[in-house]
């Protein structure tokens, strides 16, 4: 029996770790929590029967205690009730799917209370690998990668030793835009990129896909998670995104893990590592595929790429300060405030104008991130 | 320190492994192995200075005692010298790259010796599987593939357990007619075959590849290796030779290995296994490749492939059969007394006319190799 705590749960993420709780009855959710979809979290909570949930925010989590006073399960709130979900005690595995930087205190109580990670917040290693990873060594738990591409080269490296990678050869689709020109992608808005082909996932993560931001985040992530330097982290555009990531050795063999687009495949893969569970759901079939393609990534106009190997380099609070600027940048695009082009643009001001400050603790890392906020706001 | 020994020292693969052996301090040489190339050899033992080398031939082992009588290298010849270098007291490993039948019985006595092996002879596992992987087990010694599909699929699995596999597939050129009807390859001489595009190779295993025979050799060693039922080993055809094989799990996943086709990744591999160790050579540029291609087999145009299928479903002797009926074919193809489609139609006879023996003891897979050369002879 192993058992969770679902942060994020009512995400995309969270109701698909839910989904393979369903279907293996070794696996038991203890505890689960939610921003402020309560309708979605109340239905979890009659089906899950979890010991306590979260409700981020205060009101809804009022409005929910009074919803379900006939269950047992107990309700929190805040970054209290949150840090108190990730460490309930009866809890095995926390899986972190909450968006936004609001994932980096509970993960640290989580891992110094001795729970495994499975990682899917992005802004954990982003902002705060030079903490967190050392931290998991210390309390010997493990942090294991959700993300599909991650995930890939999790499972390419199945154990072996991270002096022997060579490189790390994280794969993009290229997403909605590849190939186009910056002038054609002047008029580009928010529908025409919410069309991505490959995946199905969030709104935020879209756009990063979109201009390639997100692969930005993976690379630095990459860096932190199997513990090489940011030069051996390389990005090759596949738009077929068959080829989910891949790992070359020492001695020139490159490991790749393949598949169909599937997020329970990470998800499943990280919550019984390291034995691999049957997995109902589509396989490939090379016949029919025909063709993989893959070209270099284009920089020069997709610069949030760029701008992420530049951040990761500057390290300290950098890659903080390129999250939260293309945080806030995305939000404005979304509601139609900004142009496509925008976003990198944003991000790269926002960079400019910061002073690094190095080996920052998590309260140098939030400030840092307000600090972005309103300076960008600001100018 | 490892000390090997090498059965098949001075052909493609036996050079190979010394080439590894000089870039590797740690890799000593105690034993060696050939036919009858005694010119080579004695290069070999002045460079590697083995205790003991085996000349198949019995009177170019007389002629190589007198060249060599200035060192301490002994001579032995024939099977029994051939078992002699197999099993030396200080081989620690015994890489078998002699060509034929004539491994199998070296290759049991080596495993009975605790030798660990470094597999590249095809025909030890084709024939004799169902003895030497038994036995393997119960002394506690590994077998290690050094072809470069198997291999692939030994670093894809890096330690998963074969009850985890759902599908091994292994890859395949296609050959050079690929793509050819049979009426178009009535004309094949064996100078075309030769032209093999992507790996180089010896004669014979050059026209095993375009007759797709190579690969069903493959297959065949792929169910031992791998304690998997024929049905799970699949073949696609990927022109472009960079997936070197797959394996797919039981979630879903597939992990594969590719890299530029360099011979010396697999011995190395295996040599050193678990562990990876650097290798000079050259790296893949996804970026220049562009892209990879996949195909089903044309089992209809290249039925030495589906004989393989059902010679293994057959079982017992009949590997055996499909194996010296396509031995025999090729050495009269290679001397231009039969035409390429002759030989799948050669071993298609061979098979038809043959009694199956149900697991066979060595003596009746030699006497089966026998019998089936003089049943062609004599039809």
């Amino acid at each position: 029996m192993k058992r969770l705590s679902v942060l994020g749960s009512t995400g995309s993420i969270g109701t698909q770790t839910l989904e393979i709780v369903r279907r293996n009855p070794e696996l038991k959710v203890t505890a689960l929590a939610a921003g402020s979809d309560i309708a979605s979290l109340e239905a979890q909570i009659r089906e899950f029967r979890p010991a306590v949930v979260c409700v981020y925010n205060r009101e809804k989590a009022d409005e929910l205690r009074i919803k379900i006073k006939d269950t047992d399960t107990a309700v929190f709130s805040g970054m209290d009730g949150l840090i108190e979900t990730a460490c309930h005690k009866d809890a095995d595995i926390v899986l972190t799917a909450m968006v936004g930087m609001i994932g980096i205190q509970p993960t640290i109580e989580a891992i110094k209370a001795g729970k495994d990670i499975a990682l899917a917040n992005k802004e954990t290693l982003v902002t705060a690998g030079h903490l967190i990873m050392p931290l998991a060594k210390q309390c010997g738990v493990r942090i294991l990668p959700v993300d599909s591409e991650h995930s890939a080269i999790f499972q390419s490296l199945n154990g072996e030793d991270s002096e022997n990678i060579s490189r790390i050869i994280l794969t993009a689709s290229g997403g909605p835009f590849r190939g186009l020109t910056r002038e054609q992608m002047q008029g580009i808005r928010p529908e025409d990129a919410l069309k991505h082909p490959n995946w199905s996932m969030g709104r935020k993560i879209t756009i990063d896909s979109a201009t390639l931001v997100n692969k930005g985040l993976e690379v630095m992530e990459a860096k932190w998670l199997f513990d090489v330097p940011l030069e051996k982290v390389e990005v090759i555009v596949h738009p077929q995104s068959i080829i989910h990531s891949m790992v070359e050795f020492v001695d020139g063999a490159i490991i790749a893990q393949l598949g169909c687009p599937d997020m329970k495949l990470p998800i499943q893969y990280a919550l019984f590592y390291p034995e691999r569970r049957y997995l109902d759901g589509d396989r490939l079939d090379f016949a029919a595929i025909k063709n993989f393609t893959f070209e270099a990534p284009d920089l020069k106009n997709f610069p949030g790429l760029k701008l992420a190997y530049d951040a990761s380099a500057a390290g300290g609070t950098m890659p903080t300060v390129y999250n939260a600027a293309n945080e806030y940048a995305v939000r404005k695009f979304l509601d139609n405030e900004i142009r496509f082009l925008d976003i990198a643009e944003i991000i790269s001001l926002a960079m400019d104008g910061h002073k690094v400050i190095g080996n920052p603790s998590v309260e140098e890392i939030l400030q840092t991130e307000t600090d972005t906020y309103y300076r960008i706001e600001s100018r």
